[in-house]
C-alpha cells in the first residue's frame, strides 16, 4: 500500500468498492466479503483490503451492508438426480442431518441440481454472485476432482464430505484451510466387522468392488489388516449389484468353505445373503456396509457411517475462522458396527 | 379508495410503504409482494394495493426493489429428520426430483428442519420475513393439518404433496387457489396391482395398515374395487414393520390358501415375501407399493409413485398465476405398476 498507487487510480470523488479492489489487488467480490463476511476471507487478504479501505477513506454503504448481512449464511449443496440403489440413502441421511443441525445454528441449506462438475461450478458461481449462497458442501469427491481447486482458487469457503483421494493435505497451511474434508474411516469399519466375524471362524471372506476406487480400497484394507496372512484366496469381487454379487458368491461358496463374509456395501451383502440362503446356508454371517433399511429389514449386521456425526463435523469446519482455527482441517469419523 | 381516507393517514412528506398498507388495508408484506412478486398476490388485493400506490403517489425504492428481485423465487421445503424405514426414500426421491426440475426453471430450493407443525410455521415466517423464501411446498399433510390454513391466511403461495384428507377442495374459488395439492392416486395403484395378481388366481389377499389413515384406506379401496365380493376374508392387517408383517402373513398362510398378496407398502411386502419363503412358497406373488430399492433388489413387483411427475405438477401449480390459471388446483398422478 503506498500513496502514489492510490493517486494512480484517481480520487476526484468518493472512493468506490472498485477503487478499493484495484488498490488491494483483489476482486470486487473479495472487498464485499471483507465488509460483509470477514470471517470467510484469508487473514492476509483481509488485512490488505482493510488497509486499502483505510487509505482511501472508503465508506461502504451501510444500507447495502445491512441488506446483505440480514441474511445469515446459506450453504449450497448439490443434490444428484435419484439413481436408485440401496446405498443412495447414505447421502440423503447426510443431507437430512445437515439440515437438522444447520437450522438451529441459523445456517440455511440451499440445494441445487447439476448434471456434471462443470455445470455445478457454473451454478455455484451464479448462486454466489446473486448473494444466495456463501459456503459450499461438496459431495461425491474423487481423485482429480476439479471442484475443490476451483473453490479454493475463488476463495469460496467449502468442506467436502469425502476425501480427495491421494492428496489428503493438499493446500492446507497455517491460517488457511486448503481443501477441508470430513470422511468416514472405512478401514476402521471393515476392521471392526472382520474382528466380529472372526468369532464365527477363521475363514472370513471379503466381497468388495473391483480395485481402484479410493473408498473401496480403503474398506478392503480394514479387512486385510484384521485377517493378516489368513486373507489369502478369500477376496471376492463384484460390481455394486445384487444379482452379480449373488452369482459371484454362489460360485465361490461352491468351491471354498468360509465362515463369514464381510462386504463393501449392503448391496453386496444382500447378494451374498441370497446366495448363502439358496446354497442351504441361510445362517452364514454376512456383514454389510452403510446400515441401510435393507440390512435392518433382513437382520444383517452392517457398518453404520454415522452421517449425523459427519454433518456436525462438516458444519464445524464450515464456520471455523481460518484466522483462529488451530485444529486440523480434515476429520475422519469412526463408523460403528451394528450387530444383528 | 377515496380521498378522505387518504387524508386521514396524513401525507405531509413522501408516502411510505406503511402508508400504502394502511390505505389498502393490507400488511406491509403484501404491499411488498405487489411490488416485487405481483404474481403471488390475489387479483383483488393487487388491484387495491395498486390503487393505493397510485392515489398516494408512492414510489417504491428502485434500489431496494432491484436488490430483491435479483433473487429469483426460492421455494422452502421441510426436511424431516431421517427416521429409517424402507419407504422414506419416496420423499427423498421427490426432493431430488423437485431440485432437478426447479433448477433449470430458475427456482431455488431451500430446505429447513422443524420438529413439529408449530416450529415449521415459525420457521416459514422467519424465512419469509427475511426474504429468503417466497413459496412453500408442504409434505406430510394430514387431516386437520394447521399449516395449509395458516399459509392461505398469510397469503403465502404453497402447494402440498399429499391431500388434506376429507376436504379435497377446501378454499378453492375462482381466481384463488385455496389449498392446492398434488397427490398420487393410491387406489389406482392397488387396482392395477390386484388386476395383475388376479392372473395368478382368484384369491388375492391385501396386506394393509390398520384402518383410519387416508393413504392406507385409499390403497385398500383399489384392491376392493378390483376384487368385488371375492375380497371377503382376505384383508390382513399389520403396522408398517417387516417383522410384524411377516408374523401376520405366517399365521394367515397357515390358515388360508391364497394365490397372491398385494401390499400397502414395500415394508409389508418384504415381510410377506419372507413369510412366504419360509412357508415353502418362495414363488408366491407379492406386490409392494413405492418401488423402493428393496423391492428392486428382491425382484418383487411394486407400485411406483413417480415422484418426478409429482414434482413437475407441484412446480407447475406453484408458479401458476391465480389471476389467469383456469385449470384445477388439485392433481392426482396415476402411479405405475412395475412388474418383476
Amino acid at each position: 500500500m503506498n500513496v502514489p498507487k492510490i493517486r494512480e487510480v484517481g480520487m476526484a470523488k468518493s472512493p468506490t468498492v472498485e477503487d478499493v479492489a484495484r488498490v488491494a489487488g483483489v476482486s470486487r467480490q473479495t472487498v464485499s466479503n471483507v465488509i460483509n463476511a470477514p470471517d470467510i476471507v484469508r487473514d492476509a487478504t483481509r488485512q490488505r483490503v482493510n488497509a486499502a479501505i483505510a487509505a482511501l477513506g472508503y465508506a461502504p454503504s451501510m444500507a447495502a451492508r445491512r441488506l446483505r448481512t440480514q441474511r445469515s449464511a446459506t450453504i449450497g449443496i448439490h443434490l444428484d438426480p435419484y439413481a436408485g440403489g440401496i446405498s443412495g440413502i447414505v447421502l440423503d441421511r447426510f443431507i437430512h442431518a445437515l439440515t437438522d443441525r444447520a437450522t438451529p445454528r441459523g445456517l440455511r441449506i440451499l440445494v441445487y441440481a447439476a448434471a456434471d462438475a462443470d455445470e455445478e461450478l457454473r451454478r455455484i458461481r451464479q448462486l454466489r454472485e446473486g448473494g444466495e449462497i456463501d459456503r459450499i458442501v461438496l459431495t461425491g469427491t474423487y481423485a482429480g476432482d476439479p471442484r475443490a481447486d476451483w473453490l479454493a482458487h475463488h476463495d469460496i469457503p467449502f468442506v467436502a464430505f469425502g476425501r480427495p483421494w491421494g492428496e489428503p493435505g493438499a493446500g492446507a497451511e497455517m491460517g488457511h484451510p486448503g481443501r477441508p474434508w470430513v470422511d468416514v474411516d472405512g478401514a476402521a469399519g471393515t476392521r471392526a466387522a472382520t474382528g466380529h466375524a472372526l468369532a464365527a471362524g477363521r475363514r472370513v471372506a471379503f466381497l468388495g468392488w473391483p480395485e481402484g476406487s479410493g473408498t473401496g480400497d480403503d474398506r478392503e484394507r480394514g479387512w486385510r489388516e484384521a485377517m493378516g496372512d489368513a486373507a489369502d484366496g478369500l477376496r471376492w469381487t463384484s460390481v455394486d449389484s445384487v444379482s452379480q454379487a449373488r452369482a459371484v458368491v454362489d460360485e465361490a461358496l461352491a468351491e471354498a468353505s468360509v465362515d463369514a463374509v464381510v462386504c463393501a456395501s449392503d448391496t453386496l451383502a444382500l447378494g451374498a445373503h441370497l446366495a448363502a440362503s439358496h446354497s442351504g446356508r441361510p445362517d452364514l454371517p454376512v456383514i454389510g456396509f452403510d446400515n441401510t433399511p435393507v440390512a435392518e429389514a433382513l437382520g444383517l449386521s452392517s457398518v453404520e457411517q454415522r452421517p449425523e456425526r459427519v454433518a456436525e463435523a462438516v458444519l464445524d469446519l464450515l464456520v471455523a475462522d481460518p484466522a483462529t482455527h488451530d485444529g486440523d482441517w480434515h476429520r475422519l469419523i469412526t463408523p460403528e458396527l451394528v450387530v444383528r
